[in-house]
């Protein structure tokens, strides 16, 4: 059994090396960009759940790795094309690729990055690959419909919650949720524990956006990677908002669409403004209240998964971790 | 067996009952350009070359329509991504997507169509899907290399033409290849026939784009689509373009330089200068020779081929066709 950290210097040793070999491909214009956008890091949250998964069952995780190595970059695929149809400049404290490079390499490199993250998983020679193939297709094309979405309730100002959900679910959950059930498939895990996963997967992963949603505007600044209140300076459709439009009285709910509406603001009187309202609301302990039901559901998963306690309490301890509970 | 009228028409209507299909779906803004994008048409020519391959070897040519269309999604998503970073505006009288809609709809469709195109070949199930999926995503980034050489060509002068014969075969001569091997392996075609139909379609797609640059200056303007020195005013680097200037004496390549560094020109003046040095450098027969060249490797492998006569002379037909020598 490995730990999580040893997971991650497993899969980011890997992913190392799979940036220089793809730095010394032709077109370096289209290849460089790849290995830049991967070399942006991160935790590697996404691969360590594949190769976690597949920990369960068996202990040649070498044997998954291409697998991993195709949800890491294709998450990463997201995140470049994301970022230039949102005009984020920066990621991570580096440039997004479009910035440091154009746009058409933004385009077509992450193109490339869609293709390559199959070409991964074609390379996973195991008895359930087409298993394994159908899921990934079905769970990309899903955080596309997830990305598109988002960008609709941008436009938007009567976004229901449970449509939230079903964005949220789409643009970051499934993702984990695949992470999660490819490992179990690769390992040939029985399917109902393979589906266990997955909603394990699902519902952490919406823990996870309720989370980083309600950490944009209430997290402390120093244990922030971001600004806080980026997402309210943006209009961005978070949970916390649409709660609030939702809670408003008419006149509370004409202020935030005000606020919304204003082309040119102080950012600071902005973020004071709504996160009054958030308080007066209590959006914070709703958000919570809401964390937490998402985050029952993964323990009483993880209760009821027919593997031995100690097998499975790394998987555990990851959801602790994601979740910032692990201390 | 099929005539390539019939195999046409069929899948002419299998795309249109997907595109019915794909509007249907959510979200809205994702599914209705994929669909746009479908709808612009053309002539099928690479999802007829997957069912005519299959032909060949099997009447039951339903059985590898999901194929075809996994190739039709994936050559129509290359087009979308490719206008956009063209800034091309119009595709077959239409507007593009990317003009008809806006940017972040071209990046997020043509995202979904190359994810819908593997879904399509995974809807095929053969007990060669497995070669199937590797050849076809191995040839997808072959494309996307293409597409990123013909970018690098557009600021280089000193571009040769053994790497335009490279740029050419990667964007437009691979997918053709294997549309061919694809239908072949579909089929459980023996290995050796399989690989002369990439051979086939490879050359065949070579002289198709080397007539294609003829096209452009020399075609008649009624017989031909598109405006008549497209090429040339844009500055595209040609096949006829490089071989001018491989060819040109100092003095002659100094002229075609400057015409190219022009930012502001009479278009008509351009083309008729370019067409004059063209004329003079004898450009016209060199270019006929070269895809005579290619054309003959063509009708060599399909004498090759080891199939009764008549059950191969339909792709005889086919090649005779897209060359324009039916008639």
């Amino acid at each position: 059994m490995y730990s999580i950290k040893e997971l991650q210097s497993l899969i980011s040793v890997e992913v190392n090396h799979e940036i220089e070999l793809i730095n010394s491909l032709e077109p370096k214009n289209l290849y460089e960009p790849v290995g830049y956008a991967l070399s942006m890091g991160g935790k590697r949250l996404r691969p360590v759940m594949v190769l976690l998964s597949y920990n369960l069952f068996s202990e040649s995780v070498e044997k998954v790795i291409p697998a991993a190595m195709a949800i890491e970059v294709f998450h990463n695929f997201t995140l470049l094309h994301d970022d230039m149809m949102d005009q984020a400049e920066m990621r991570r404290n580096s440039l997004s690729v479009y910035k440091k490079y154009n746009e058409n390499v933004a385009i077509l490199s992450g193109d490339a990055m869609s293709i390559m993250a199959y070409n991964y998983l074609l390379k996973c020679n195991t008895a359930q690959q087409y298993s394994m193939l159908r899921l990934f297709s079905k769970t990309a094309l899903e955080v596309c419909e997830g990305q598109q979405y988002d960008m609709d309730f941008e436009s938007r100002m009567d976004v229901s919650i449970s449509e939230y959900l079903h964005m949220i679910k789409l643009k970051t959950a499934v993702l984990l949720a695949a992470s999660l059930e490819l490992g179990a498939l690769a390992a040939g895990a029985p399917e109902k524990i393979a589906t266990q996963l997955y909603d394990f997967g699902l519902n952490l992963g919406i823990a996870f956006q309720l989370q980083d949603d309600l950490l944009d505007v209430f997290a402390e600044q120093e244990k922030f990677g971001k600004k806080i209140g980026g997402d309210i300076e943006s209009n961005k459709k978070t949970f916390l908002l649409l709660k609030a439009i939702e809670l408003a009285d008419p006149e509370t709910k004409t202020i935030i669409q005000d606020w919304i509406q204003k082309k040119e603001f102080d950012a600071e009187m902005k973020v004071n403004t709504i996160t009054e309202i958030y308080n007066s609301l209590g959006i914070k302990a709703i958000t919570e209240n809401y964390i937490r039901e998402f985050y029952q559901t993964v323990l009483n998963i993880w209760e009821e998964m027919d593997l031995e306690k100690e097998r499975k309490s790394e998987l555990l301890e990851f959801a602790k971790m994601i979740m910032g509970r692990d201390h």
